[in-house]
């Protein structure tokens, strides 16, 4: 009998942001190896597995890559039902096509069950839709954790002809900040961070490209993941428990509009 | 009693695929505004629910904006539970935004739930990573609906520095590759649509831009939603079920990798 191997999306945090098929997937798993943004909750759903911490955590270096590699085929070759569960989607960012590629070439059966990705989620539990009629039609998506795989595609986006997303972003928010204003975004182009989209940490910093770069990071959240938002989109706040004070932030869109 | 409505996002079609947190909703429902790429499978997990489309179907038009507005906020005012039920997530496209505006206008209590967005899950489920260390370091997400919208994105940004992945793009696959290749993208750069993303008649082309605006669409899937995928991950193909055909397309990974 052969195990199998799920690289399964977790999403942004929150067990309720977990896929309906990604909790079948816990619910019978043997063996589920987890990164270090994934929330406890969405352990609880797999009663029969033992888990694995196999991220970084705060003094402790990540297990290395290709011994994440080994533990999963291992597993599936003594006949074990491996969840592979990532923050976000399995794709973007965080080596799921590395994953996969190994698993192939072991000639481990295996299936990738796409998330919700922070990407997407993080702008919109803070209520910033990441495209809006008038606003903005696409949307970049790059990791601020190196500065060359950014700048490439930062350097050269057309000022706002798209919303620039940056995950990881909280430690490259200057330099992010520099290269789009030196790329001729202006410096009034609004702009916001989500600290811990969905966890009980979440808040949200608002302002504008030229105050991005010293955007202080609230206290509790030091150690939480942050989504940088840049772009018209940056200035709506499209949720209901902000209601009251969003009034002057939906009445903004016209303002926004009349000045394109 | 106040009602209230649910911006939620159902992903890129299998029910299987909609969150934890749109399956509790849609359970508790009274009243479901779906539009026209969700599937049956997810309206049976609202069983309590009147179910409309208000999504375009072949031969018939689409409900007016203005009409899902005054749908949801007359029913919500009525003590209604409404589920507004979208394609992908409620703000990748779709005017969602549009939707929270005019409900948050209404003084109406309402939440966004996001989804698994077809952006990144319908390569993910042909076995393309938008992201892949050494060939991609981030993505572009334009909407092919309309050219003054995705133009000014993908006229900028500098070949190959990210993915570009076209939602709706089949219509204007032709134009979108002609652009690219003024742009100055290669002839060579791997290209895929992928037809009904997690649907019945899920299918994927592949090939390169040079032959992106000819590509065949599959008998059964003329109806069904494209994506376009354009970049050297595109030459992946990640999943179990191809892995008999995958081992020439495993190897270009290096061949791709020694081009750049």
């Amino acid at each position: 009998v052969s195990g199998f191997v799920w690289l399964v999306g977790a999403g942004p945090g929150d067990p309720d942001l977990l896929t309906r098929r990604a909790a079948r997937c816990l619910e019978s798993a043997d063996l589920v190896l987890y990164d270090a943004l994934v929330q406890p909750g969405a352990l609880a759903l797999a009663p029969h597995a033992q888990c694995f911490s196999v991220g970084k955590r705060a003094g402790r270096q990540a297990m290395r890559q290709e011994t994440i590699h080994f533990l999963m085929i291992r597993a599936a070759r003594r006949g074990k039902r491996v969840v592979r569960l990532k923050g976000g989607d399995p794709f973007v960012f965080g080596r799921g096509g590395e994953e996969a590629l190994a698993l192939a070439a072991a000639g481990v059966p295996f299936e990738v069950v796409p998330g919700v990705s922070s990407a997407v989620a993080a702008p919109a539990l803070a209520g910033i839709p990441v495209t809006h009629r008038g606003l903005a039609s696409g949307f970049l998506v790059v990791s601020g954790h190196a500065e060359p795989a950014y700048r490439p595609a930062l350097e050269s986006l057309a000022p706002r002809s798209a919303t620039v997303v940056v995950l990881m972003g909280l430690a490259q928010r200057g330099a992010v900040a520099a290269l789009l204003l030196a790329r001729g975004w202006s410096a009034s182009t609004p702009a916001a961070v989500v600290f811990d989209a969905s966890g009980p940490a979440q808040e949200a910093w608002r302002g504008t490209l030229a105050g991005l770069g010293t955007a202080a990071v609230p206290e509790g959240a030091e150690g939480a993941p942050g989504t940088l938002v840049i772009g018209d989109v940056a200035a709506l706040e499209l949720s209901f428990a902000q209601r009251r004070a969003a009034p002057s932030r939906l009445s903004t869109l016209d303002s926004i509009r009349s000045r394109r």
